[in-house]
């Protein structure tokens, strides 16, 4: 299998994200091709990740490296893990020139892309995401971030990686679910993306989630693809970009309602949000109901094994709209929706008002 | 006294700066001139402006307000600040569509904007510098940032704002010191411009010091246009955008060591730098003699009642030099300095050794 290199140009930085198999241990030959110097590195990793691939990747690295093990979840994902790091930084005299380096996964990224775009005002940073998940979602983009009591990603930046290192490789470790996980983004792509897209994943989306290299790859790559084109387009999320989000304004506010507990995850999360977003698209008429079960056969063919009435009552309503009117899309009073028409069609900026949500997550729940 | 519109294009944004006189009270239909809308805004005003101007302001604003008032010093720049200010947002259910509003120096806007960068991953933002030394300098090119107990901006961003408002009526309630605090940064600029810009203040000093309506704007509006040149080319200070920073290197380390105490204010400071970076550049031949007299001679002509050996000895020597070594233009164990080779021509890559500049401090201080 050869490795892919997808260039992203966006205002601020252009770089290139690689995706190959067994490449963890050629960051330093691609770092040289690249012309990304630097003399001392920061690598924030995450404490889940097996040994194996931590040792194949600090050998690799020749200059001078600090190591600072983080304990990825949403409760770290915060303003203190952000000092810690600083902290680092500024005890080993780092400067703009030095590197930060973010070996883990969505949170361990968007907490070290966090903490690389303000120290100093931004220093360079790699991102080698190591869950399906983040390779295909969060580590391109330069969306950063952690969580306050508000919400999740309620603090950020936004600030393009130098370099992003996507090891197939590293996704045999993971447990299925997170799988899913990273397969709920893929999926989500391929809706705003053509067709064929998602015809791809419906025909072999057992392959994939047995991430049979070649299927992968190119499910990855697709999913890439897809987002590239819409931030270097839409960077700091203006607009356009909003369609990225389509089944997030629900999946957010269900994983804020639970605390982000454990019982759902977030690809979990973004399933059941996609189921919703393409029942109220077909609600309205705006999807037609043909493409609607479609859509929705395969959603219920994504083995996961639960279901959203076994983790959410009507009880739980009002905290859920809650954190629904927090969402940072929100203009004004209304809930802004994202919503399909059609594959590579969506609507970013439907907006409704809470009754309505109301009323559809009623008739949703028991 | 006509306004003076100058647009500035950078990477990421697209603003103005509006240049004029009694033109607090123009911010609604300015707002409306620009396509600037918001809901909500939240005012961070330095609680040191006088009252007229706070009330010409607010009650120039329709939409919903929230005031914050701000003790703005290099004390409170710091992320406490930043906390404080995000609580008010999120406890007011601010959106990124919504605005925040600095009214005040380089301080409150450097901490304004900081702010407004990370809130959501940024929200509008227009800034209404209030001193000479913000209107000529801090409030364009996005700079965001605060202090910590590593230095001053050690954290921070680069974020544009979206509308500039520069009223000369405010610098009439400065105090002298603060007009000269500006004047140095003018002066900076003028060397990196053309040699006529100097001239222009060299002819001028008394009227521009005095505030001269016809003088001052043209002084302004002058090292505005030389940031903006440079900042177009540079927005993240990759390189260029460094010799902006001329005499900044020792301006930063001399503050930094008096722990930003009130007996040197930052354009003190600056001149002290830029006269420091004059001798340097004469003494390693890079500036002739004849522009070295010509700039010094200038310099001696600002009415400032304090000579730098009256503020440091060679004590002090080790402690500046410890903070020089932070400066965030420096690359490895090298001081980075910013000379002078002629007007209009700065060397923003000298590097030097610790070693030369103790000696070089040594023959300054007694």
């Amino acid at each position: 299998m050869k490795n892919i290199e997808i260039k992203i140009n966006t205002q601020t930085k252009k770089y290139s994200v690689i995706l190959g198999l067994n490449i963890l241990n050629n960051l330093t030959k691609i770092c040289l091709e690249k012309k990304i110097n630097f003399e001392k590195c920061l690598i924030i990793i995450d404490k889940n990740i097996p040994i194996f691939f931590k040792k194949k990747l600090i050998n690799n690295i020749k200059s001078k490296k600090k190591i600072f093990a983080f304990k990825a979840n949403e409760k770290n994902k915060n303003l203190k893990s952000i000092n810690k790091i600083h902290q680092l930084l500024f005890k080993n005299k780092f400067n703009r020139e030095d590197c930060l380096i973010s070996f883990g996964g969505g949170i361990t990224g968007d907490v070290a892309g966090f903490a690389a775009s303000t120290f100093k005002r931004g220093i360079k940073f790699i991102n080698i995401p190591t869950t399906l998940l983040s390779q295909v979602d969060s580590s391109i983009g330069g969306k950063t971030g952690v969580n306050n009591e508000y919400g999740k990603n309620q603090i950020g930046s936004f600030y393009q990686p130098d370099l992003v290192i996507s090891d197939i490789r590293l996704l045999n470790s993971l447990p299925f679910r997170e799988i899913i996980c990273g397969y709920a983004e893929i999926l989500k792509s391929s809706l705003i993306d053509e067709k064929k897209s998602f015809v791809y994943l419906d025909k072999n989306l057992n392959s994939i989630l047995e991430l049979k290299s070649i299927m992968i790859q190119k499910a990855i790559l697709n999913s890439c693809n897809l987002k590239k084109k819409i931030i270097i387009k839409d960077e700091n999320e203006k607009n356009l970009r909003k369609v990225l989000n389509l089944g997030h304004t629900f999946a957010h506010a269900y994983e804020a309602t639970l605390g982000y507990s454990k019982k759902l995850n977030h690809g979990e999360a973004v399933i059941f949000g996609i189921k919703n977003a393409i029942k109220y698209s077909n609600q309205i008429k705006l999807l037609s109901k043909k493409n609607y079960m479609l859509i929705n056969n395969h959603l219920d063919n994504i083995p996961i094994n639960k279901n959203i009435n076994q983790i959410f009552k009507r009880k739980h309503i009002n905290k859920i709209l809650t954190f629904m009117k927090l969402d940072k899309k929100n203009k004004s009073n209304k809930i802004n929706l994202i919503l399909i028409k059609n594959f590579g069609k969506i609507k970013n900026d439907y907006q409704t008002s809470y009754i309505n949500i109301k009323k559809f997550l009623y008739n949703e729940f028991k």
